[in-house]
């Protein structure tokens, strides 16, 4: 349905996108894409914590603060990650000849690779291939699905997602894709995701809304609670020759809609979870504040064996208990409140003598699962989002690189 | 091999031991344990920090600074935790009549309980039972490996292990039993582990030193990450008849081989891991300082990424570089040397390229791996233990209630 709905609305004025296979992948499917915009766009990113990140990370990071973006170049197959100053060259040497064949200033370049890390990545395979990229530069849509394609690793579908909104006579687009399964637990940003506005704005200044957001979609999700060391979220504001300003007062009706975009594609990658079968949203409420009940959302949302009971559609909501327990957040035990769905558990830390188990192994058998904790403290909440731990999680990645 | 060891050396006099079932195991096994002090004991304990603890932790929490030991009572097929009021209640109830059975004062009876959290406690399980237990005491290494057996959850073998030194003309006995194999981060302290020994202290604070051998084995080993609500080790310090003191000049032998029974239990506990079919060893050196390493060295041990890697014989080093770049510590990449055994992986964060893949693949197939990261940075160092995540673990979790 999102992906219908996807295909209405995607065409946005100003950004062209192609795809190629330049053999990175070593099963010859597409591994390289260029999103190409008219008119130097803006551009917000939030990017990857990790103390080992990639090559792509570090030279976005170095040109961020400019603000301006021209083309973004993402690579599948090989993340480019602790190669060492060869990595820091190759990469340098792409940059150099996109820049050279676009005509475009090497500081509006955006770089993304995801793959595997530690692996020499071969320049001449992407360089050789730009010609052609920008040859078949297009904005169908068809173009866009291939290029949610071609960003894709372990993933078993392309994730995208966009909305259409009118504001003040302008018809506003928020177009994005990604891609992420495993090594899913953003911290800072997320997984390779992109999204794309013709919304312009005036006097506004969005990138600590859009920091906020962020922390609510793409860094509440956890597949396995490994970081990447090439995780991102680009945004960039096209500039089309038609202008579409969004005044501050309608602003927040653009940031609903952006926030339902990312959140979409932020749970679509947690339902393509390596090996996932379920999709659990864990609500946390009453916290002292919002990080504690973030970082609690977390510690069940991360263990191992919750993960494995919800596999099992095992109700032992012991486990959950654990996992409270294990952060160092003050609680009180006995004012937990606990819900599987509208199935009451616990209240105020007892037991619910009626419970009806049968009820409840029904529930636990559905595909999306909805765990409430109310810890009776204060004001503060967090809505995480995660997936069971099945046998296919260890099959995918025991032999990722075999 | 070590529990033929064990069975020639864990007569420790004055230390009685008896096992039953009691009902509390389904499959009709036992799970009662009494062990009883001719003497008054020394006791000293370290307790889980979780903030969902059991009643068992609760209890011997309030009772530790006293010091003293007249038995320990330990049941399985129960944690009794987040029980509410009630699940206190039976506790108490189980207290006051072993404390009235054995004529001793409540405040020397420490209590365990291992299983699953949440249920009810049936107390008349346990307390019918004492008298029996109390009958059948003894000290031969039947009635000590039927307990070693009795305290068993999921793990797969009994955990003993045992020492004999001669200190000073005195016959110096250290015996230990575990039990452990899931929910395995031992924090503060680790899964059920009891330890005795015949020797006596004069003038010798041991409290510190008992907490930094624990800190060196118990709580450097890691299954799953997810923190028990019921994790405890006691150590015990029998007060014989034939007094055996061990002089401050002499204690460094008894703490080497203390540590040394620690280690034994610690590693076997990770050797039945749940699923676990490989023993890994993480030595981070050179890190800033000890606790920078051991964060380290537990990103690695946690990682469900690496754990899959080595599950599938797989040397993807890059997910060692993801969990080393995933903590907050403070890193330099170009420092970073990295060894699978003797076999260079990274020198200075270059890639060994003469690299033989062909050993790299022989070694990973070993059942035992150690892994050397050297951050070229300072002089802290650390060394944790953890095992390979396998489909196993998810079967023996998806439905360990069913």
């Amino acid at each position: 349905m999102i992906q219908d709905f996807y295909k209405n609305s995607n065409k946005i004025n100003g950004v062209e996108v192609s795809v190629t296979s330049c053999g990175l992948k070593k099963t010859g499917k597409d591994d390289l894409v260029l999103i190409k915009f008219s008119r130097k766009g803006k551009i917000f990113g939030c990017f990857t914590n990790s103390k080992t990140p990639g090559e792509s990370i570090k030279w976005n990071k170095s040109i961020i603060n400019n603000g301006i973006v021209s083309a973004i170049l993402i690579n599948s197959g090989n993340a480019n990650v602790f190669n060492g100053i060869e990595g820091q060259k190759t990469q340098q040497n792409i940059i150099t000849a996109l820049s050279s064949e676009l005509n475009i200033d090497s500081k509006e370049i955006y770089i993304a690779s995801t793959g595997v890390i530690g692996e020499t990545l071969d320049e001449k395979k992407i360089i050789n291939s730009l010609p052609k990229l920008i040859a078949s530069l297009s904005n169908d849509n068809d173009a866009w699905n291939k290029a949610a394609n071609a960003i894709r690793t372990t993933d078993t579908f392309p994730k995208l997602s966009s909305r259409l909104i009118n504001i003040e006579k302008s018809k506003i687009h928020i177009s994005g894709i990604a891609k992420g399964s495993g090594m899913i637990e953003p911290n800072m940003a997320t997984m390779l995701a992109f999204i794309f506005t013709n919304a312009n704005f005036k006097n506004v200044s969005l990138k600590r809304k859009i920091q906020k957001l962020v922390d609510k979609t793409f860094n509440s999700i956890t597949v396995d609670g490994d970081k990447s060391t090439s995780d991102m979220m680009l945004f960039v504001s096209v500039n089309d020759k038609k202008k579409c300003y969004v005044s501050i007062e309608k602003v927040n009706h653009f940031l609903e809609n952006l926030k339902n975009v990312m959140q979409d594609l932020a749970i679509q990658i947690v339902k393509d979870g390596e090996g996932s079968k379920k999709l659990i949203q864990i609500n946390v409420t009453k916290a002292k504040n919002d990080s504690d009940a973030k970082i609690l959302a977390k510690s069940i949302a991360n263990s191992p064996l919750f993960k494995t009971a919800m596999a099992g559609n095992d109700s032992n909501w012991g486990r959950i208990i654990m996992a409270i327990g294990k952060t160092n957040i003050d609680i009180n035990p006995r004012k937990i409140c606990l819900k599987f769905g509208n199935i009451k558990i616990l209240e105020n830390g007892e037991k619910n003598k009626k419970l009806n188990q049968k009820k409840l192994k029904e529930y636990l058998c559905k595909p999306e699962i909805q765990i409430f904790i109310d810890l009776g403290f204060g004001e503060g909440s967090s809505c995480v989002w995660t997936c069971d731990l099945t046998k296919e999680y260890i099959s995918i990645n025991a032999d990722y690189r075999s």
